[in-house]
């Protein structure tokens, strides 16, 4: 099909039928098709949005992710907003800009890859707009739910706390770092796991529903741009300062053979490296023990602690030289 | 300021500062800065959401429009869907792309536009992503609220019902036209009216509300991309034809002016002319004069018949020279 035979309207009716199993037993009064999407908020909950753009050469690259990536990961962006803020999503709207040369194919590859990780996640795709533009770019926006009392913020953490992460660190950034560097890795089986944490992550719901159901969770977010600016983030918001441990810093493990087969300096990952979407938070320290182990046994993997919130404002990191500010080193979207 | 100075940080907080009035008072519980913006909805209400893009070049020239009349424009756009629901919009979220050339100047003043507009018409400014993008974009979402039963389709028209128009069609066509086809008329003050409707629309929110009330009126969308591909939307949405007066369609004086001085036909601006953002409804015929004049009282100014909804499926337009399919000549988002 000739991408200069693209009508919105018949691409729309395409697109609905793709994303209707999104719908399917949601609470959406109504879906895409009309000038707006409805439907009805719990009355016991608050509501939470939340709004997240990618633009192709800039978050994505077509020759290293297919269109169903793409359409997976700019909905995984947004439902880790979603989970930092301890909700559960309950519909997302997509607002597409697709160049003169995209094939129909692409987009409507771009909603089943949404539409796949919108299913597993329990999120209706309820509407949107889809125009011309010079280069793709897919900006969502997600709709959840949470208990008010069970909301976090970024501005809870309070001197003494622990800071903790959910998972390991950096396999993101190897992927993507990998698949532009170093072609020739993508198909070795011992960066699998990089190149899927690139292509298709997964958000912490089930994490951030659990966190967030805990009066000693003091704040909370997600690690979108890398540990040693998002945790500057947290420190700002909260108006302590934090000491971090290098050697306690998760490490992925296709990010740490990685960067020993580059010979790249491991913390490029653990540090800078965003897109994990591990979530960041600050916990009261004498329930950290009990929160942890609640939390492995849960979901089978440690909660690490990695740092400790102070009375002052510094952040830094302390490692076996010595103990130095801590510069935020991960992606800045507007550099 | 340069523009290579600029860190997502710090234009996050001048943003927040310019975005904070529009939240005074309202219902947002976490605005911009966290990882999602929070409310609470209202209990008797059922809620709504729109998403709509922007795109430099394609739906707005930075030569015809300054920074502040495309973020009006772009919070406009989306308001107009919401009054289409008959809904009452509450809240905005933002995603900006900005090429690097872009100065803070200008994205601060479209947000000031953008704020402008949120403050008349009670919108908060809830919260955002600004990134890297090879030409400018803004891509918006409105969530609002509407009573159940107020909420209007586009698919509930009935033969015989009377289609209306809120409004008079085509300044915004011809006034986006003068600005590029003849700039030298861009300070005659016979077209001013024509250049406003362009760079600074207003959606029909009150006339949204009332017609929603009214359980005469059948169906309603708002007309962004011209009579004759919108009129032929609610149609097809609501399995009927039509057959429109062409000497009914009420063209804006300063688009008739605009077609006479160019020999351009007229009813390029009164049927293909969208982004005038007034609301098509279809009204049940023998309630239609009372709905008008409710309507006359309010606002001062006509509801127009425009045509007939009938039992076939058929589209077309009469007019002198007799009657004939009407052809979709609005704008096309994909063309």
């Amino acid at each position: 099909m000739e991408a200069t035979s693209l009508t919105e309207d018949r691409l729309v009716q395409a697109i609905a039928g793709i994303v209707a199993s999104t719908a399917r037993g949601k609470k959406l009064r109504l879906g895409i098709g009309d000038d707006a999407a409805a439907w009805k908020a719990a009355r016991s909950a608050e509501s939470v949005i939340t709004t997240d753009a990618l633009v192709e050469n800039v978050h994505f690259l077509t020759d290293a992710m297919d269109a169903s990536d793409v359409g997976w990961r700019a909905l995984a962006s947004n439902l880790s907003d979603i989970a930092a803020m301890g909700a559960r999503p309950v519909l997302a709207t997509v607002a597409l800009g697709v160049p003169r040369s995209a094939q129909e194919g692409w987009i409507l590859d771009c909603y089943r890859g949404m539409a796949e990780l919108a299913k597993r996640t329990g999120v209706a795709i309820a509407g949107g707009d889809i125009v011309r533009a010079p280069a793709l770019f897919v900006s969502m926006t997600v709709v959840g739910e949470v208990r008010p009392s069970n909301r976090k913020t970024r501005a809870g953490a309070r001197p003494g706390d622990v800071f903790a992460v959910t998972g390991r660190l950096g396999a993101s950034r190897a992927g993507v770092e990998l698949l532009m560097d170093r072609p020739d890795l993508a198909a070795d089986p011992a960066f699998a796991a990089a190149v899927a944490a690139y292509r298709r992550p997964h958000a912490r719901l089930r994490e951030g529903l659990r966190l967030g159901g805990s009066t000693n969770v003091h704040a909370m977010m997600d690690i979108s741009d890398g540990l040693s600016t998002d945790l500057r983030r947290m420190c700002a918001a909260s108006g302590v300062g934090a000491v971090v441990h290098a050697d306690q810093i998760p490490l992925a493990a296709d990010a740490a053979a990685f960067a020993a087969k580059t010979r790249r300096d491991p913390m490029r990952y653990g540090l800078g490296g965003g897109e994990d979407f591990e979530l960041l938070v600050a916990i009261a320290a004498r329930a950290f023990r009990a929160v942890a182990a609640g939390f492995e046994r849960s979901f089978k993997r440690p909660l690490y602690a990695v740092g400790t919130a102070t009375a002052n404002t510094n952040v830094v990191l302390h490692d076996a030289s010595g103990t130095r500010v801590l510069e935020p080193t991960g992606w800045e979207s507007l550099a």
